[in-house]
């Protein structure tokens, strides 16, 4: 009856097109294989790509948003929990994932990185940034991992919900 | 796109048979309606009966988890979030909901319906205890409702939701 | 070295003149105890008022604040913590409190209590509103009290202090 | 009336002798300062040293707690808020800090920095590792600073009040 969650998590304003390209593709991927998509449910960036990407493939997008009520939701969002907390949702967002998938790089993405390893949840780094792979690989070896293309991501998370079975 | 969420809030361990019953009787009716249920999550009380009757009615049960992680969990719930913020999340419960049910009384669902008058969220009260129903209803007499029985509280969640189109 | 903290919660801008004078006395009383004065920050009613009361005493205050910056903090606050949270940050006002005294009563107010209920802490309602007192009795016996003046509110508290030791 | 605070944040079990004797220093500087030290609170690691080194110049330490009550608090800790939502109070952390120190590195304190650089909070790095150094840079010049020693880490956090004023 559980579903499993996968996690998107990346820039809002800040996302290139490249990380809006690779959102769009795990959420119709995420959606493909019967998963929850889970983002942090606001109209711009990662999140929203990600989201219409679920859309597309008939999926459920679920957005934990950090404010208190309507006004900067993705449309392509079913189900909205607004938590009004702020940036502290990103915990919330982290612990109710069962692997997230991180999608490029901003201050936000690396505190939902950063608690998810504290967390010991799985993360997927799709990012070809050098310094960044190497800081996080050295925070956690075990629970982190790279992925080269969302497909490649989704292939790693199947891995990862595997092993943790 | 967009899911109307409805919550039904209550008792978990001090939950009565009569509690129970309207719960179960609640989600159902939620999940006939083509709408999500939002419950805070526990297999106890009332959390649990609403999730289990919107299960029967094929609906999608959602539960904000006072944990941060698994144990504890309804088997109803098809949708975890997992806040790890204990009774903090009741906050979360009344901002994500269009309209809140609460059946039955005890500290928490107090803490909910107030905190839900508060966000200007409608309250419905399944309850027949005088002294709570007089207490609230000075608190608030524009967003609380009364009602007699579960048949009763969808057809004011309904009148609510229609007023706020 | 730890201090004994003592939460003041009330209405904001809902606060009679009442609550405003027996706020400022409570304030000034926890002082003169030695107590540090916890509130809910803000820079209207109760909150303000016992903050107020707390520095004419040469008091240490601490406002638990709704917003995540500067703008609506009470002058008479020594040490501001922004939660960033919202009403959500109720909870860490009672969490955080050796006891509350509910100094009149609104929305906001309801839910400390209940939530200061649910956590098992001492709660002194200082009200003369009978529905109040007696659907807050009705919810718990044994960490409810009643007070008729703030000298009164100050002696329970100590009484409760003692038997928790 | 209101006191500036400056958190020091750093890993808990994970810090080194190093990371703990900067700590100490800190605090102590803090105190001297006229400053409130802010940490998370518990009896482990850098929350713990800087504590003593507050504690040691007659300072204010407050401790921000992931637990919802006693048991883990820092003997040093003067006052203890109590959030019961784990690491999601990180983000009061930062948002409650004028600015923040870190002092060495983990997950928990990656997501602080993080965090603080999101809420443009100034932040130094009290850090030797350069892979650290240099991903937190390329996430953010302005707000990000580099300091060699405790006492140096307080110039420039004096260098950043001023800029603020």
């Amino acid at each position: 009856m559980r579903k499993t969650v996968i996690g998107v998590m990346g820039p809002g304003n800040g996302a290139t097109t490249d990380n809006l390209e690779s959102a769009y593709e795990l959420g119709k991927y995420i959606a493909q294989e019967g998963w929850i998509l889970l983002t942090g449910g606001r109209n711009v960036g990662v999140m929203d790509a990600a989201s219409r990407g679920a859309k597309e493939a008939n999926g459920i997008a679920i957005g934990i948003l950090p404010d208190e009520s309507e006004g900067g939701v993705s449309e392509a969002v079913d189900i909205a929990i607004f938590t009004g907390m702020g940036n502290a949702r990103n915990n919330i967002n982290v612990l109710s994932s069962h692997a997230i998938v991180a999608c490029g790089i901003g201050t936000g993405t690396t505190s939902e990185i950063a608690l998810a390893l504290k967390a010991d949840k799985p993360v997927i780094l799709l990012n070809k940034d050098e310094t960044c792979r190497f800081f996080f690989q050295k925070l956690s070896k075990e629970r982190m991992a790279i992925a080269e293309t969302p497909e490649h991501a989704i292939e790693v998370t199947k891995r990862f919900l595997a092993a943790s079975r």
